[in-house]
């Protein structure tokens, strides 16, 4: 009855967390949310008078596929230092990040179709590639992010429909491809006539060191498409994200996105584009870099505090996420378990891994959390870990 | 490089259209867009300010895949009186109804699968189901919907994955299912067990006679899947609009939408769950139903004073469009051209026949324009029909 790409298709572990640390007393590390308290509320509350009555009716009616003019031309220009020169006719508007990766699947995947990625590698990614029925290869990956010899070694073999990477703190490691291996990568790529798409959701959450310079930037348009959200940097319950990409693919990209949605919501994207102009944005990101470098740090501090030394931990220079390791042979789905007990939420990583492994690690988000919340969160995690004598 | 599906894919011939009429002095029949000069603007303002204090930060983060719980449960009450027992557990809140084709087809349709549709049918679906590399075969229609013996002929032959009725005020022809053929096809659909997907965004839009009861009630939960809307009734810009199923095809389609788009957008759902409940609702649907049927009264007098009399048309109970028949051997595609040129605009009939008949048909949306507008239009074609001696 169902499409074959329905078979083995199954919950993301991450939304069915969601549904768990709704529960009131949860502490969850399990998510990618935003912190709530520092949504823009009051502004878009005053935006929204705004645009509903400067932009009147139009702010409710049909708009075109390829989304706001206005906030195109803003991104084309807000982009430019970092992507090369971007006009409004590279851009196209989608329903938050993952819409984008729906809409390139549809456009690139066939059955069959390989696909890279880093492993580990954003699950929703992974969910939308099965999707589309895609063979998923995982690129063996390190603390720098993907390793270029190991992409080498398995080009010799395969060529994917697309590379998909995330290079700025990426989604479950918090690691950042370094920048030797990105100019090695914009080299493979050229070589290979590789097509990369570069999901940079995290980017502005940069708390320290070096912004690197976008795989876009350094690769050329033929090559690479460039997807990011305002989710994390205004709020992700707008769902207003868009992809940059080569003006021919951005053409077909409006077409596929014509028989999967129409447009993006129309409001939305209006609100953000108001909130970008007001002015407040930069100040806004600062005040994000500032309180979630600091969870961070509360965090690994809780870690060093409350956790075994046999946990190690990673110390990202920037995003949402911090990963551990256990001791090998260690279940963190088991550990969940007994954490879920104990009110304490957070992912397992081994949904992360295509290729099956990573039983001994996890993802803890350090963004959604108060800082005296994320302390007593690792301390009973702390207390589990001990009483499974890990 | 691109995907299979994508060979052939064009674009929407109405999308295109809706670029040409954002031309300033264009007088437009082309696009199925309601009249923005009665959207609730003021009233989704306050409660755009309501909505914000009250719910606060969570109307901007991210919130369930399968919609807004009372937003749901309010459509659950709302909707049982016609489709029969509904609770929110058969209800996903969708990104418009196209999102809701768009997760069908990801659901049920394979490459090669078969999908019935009426001839003409929606053109967005024909896209949808085009996207999914289906067979789309037309069924004769006529002006009481689908030709039940033509159904059942097809059904000799082939078995479709499933079937897809707008079954009120049809997209394009403002047709609907008469009761008789209602009563048949239940039957037909237990005997053969069918899947139907039933759209319904016009049927709020009735102008006058009885409104027929949903095939979903008639037929019952496990073979029959309704689509419907806010688009029209309330404001499309929105894009919030529901599909109601059975709870284990809800349950997948939960699944299927995660990959999709995580979720619709939060705070287009908290506006119009704010806005159905506030109790205007029902009194600005009968607006919007005399306004409509007042426009297509003058449209219909103005196509007898106007039009020569080899042009035909019927007279929709509902709904947005009127549906006109040429001379055969007219093309509706020349007379766009020749139209355009006195900023005229319509869509021709030919793109919403899968079968490829139909050049000598056109849709003319009546719902968007005022009715000295839609008399001026029809003048300039009048004379535009005349001067090629149709």
């Amino acid at each position: 009855m169902y499409a074959e790409r329905i078979a083995g298709l199954k919950s993301s572990a991450i939304r069915d967390i969601l549904e768990v640390i709704s529960r009131p007393g949860m502490i969850s590390f399990a998510g990618g949310l935003p912190a709530p308290e520092l949504f823009p509320v009051e502004q878009i509350k005053e935006l929204s008078q705004r645009v509903l009555s400067d932009y009147g009716p139009s702010a409710l009616q049909y708009s075109v596929t390829e989304g706001l003019l206005p906030l195109r031309k803003w991104l084309a220009e807000e982009l430019s230092p970092d992507l090369g020169p971007v006009g409004s006719e590279n851009i196209i508007i989608t329903q938050g990040s993952q819409q984008g990766l729906d809409l390139i699947s549809k456009l690139f995947l066939d059955k069959g179709s390989t696909v890279f990625v880093e492993n580990p590698s954003y699950v929703g990614a992974l969910q939308s590639f099965q999707l589309f029925q895609a063979n998923v290869l995982a690129i063996p990956s390190d603390e720098k992010g993907m390793q270029m010899n190991a992409l080498r070694d398995r080009l010799r073999t395969r060529k994917p429909a697309f590379m998909y990477l995330m290079p700025n703190f990426q989604n479950p490691t918090g690691v950042s491809l370094s920048m030797e291996r990105r100019l090695m990568l914009a080299e493979i790529v050229k070589e290979h006539n590789l097509l990369v798409i570069e999901d940079n959701p995290y980017g502005e959450l940069v708390f320290e060191g070096l912004s690197h310079p976008s795989l876009y930037g350094l690769g050329g348009t033929g090559n690479f498409m460039y997807l990011s959200s305002f989710s994390k940097t205004i709020a992700p319950g707008l769902r207003v994200a868009y992809i940059v990409a080569d003006r021919e693919i951005i053409k077909k990209l409006a077409l596929v996105k014509q028989g999967t949605d129409l447009q993006t919501n129309t409001l939305g994207q209006c609100l953000v584009y108001e909130y970008v102009r007001s002015g407040g944005y930069s100040e806004h990101i600062s005040l994000l870099r500032k309180t979630y470098r600091h969870r961070r740090d509360c965090m690994i501090s809780a870690l060093e505090t409350y956790f075994p030394e046999t946990v190690t931990w990673n110390r990202p220079e920037g995003g949402m996420f911090l990963w551990l390791t256990l001791p090998e042979g260690s279940s963190a789905e088991d550990i969940l378990q007994h954490s879920l007990e104990q009110d304490v939420a957070f992912v397992p990583g081994q949904v992360f891994f295509p290729d099956g492994t990573g039983r001994n690690t996890m993802r803890l988000n350090f963004s959604n959390a108060a800082p005296h919340t994320i302390q007593e969160g690792i301390r009973r995690m702390g207390e589990v870990l001990k009483r499974l004598g890990i």
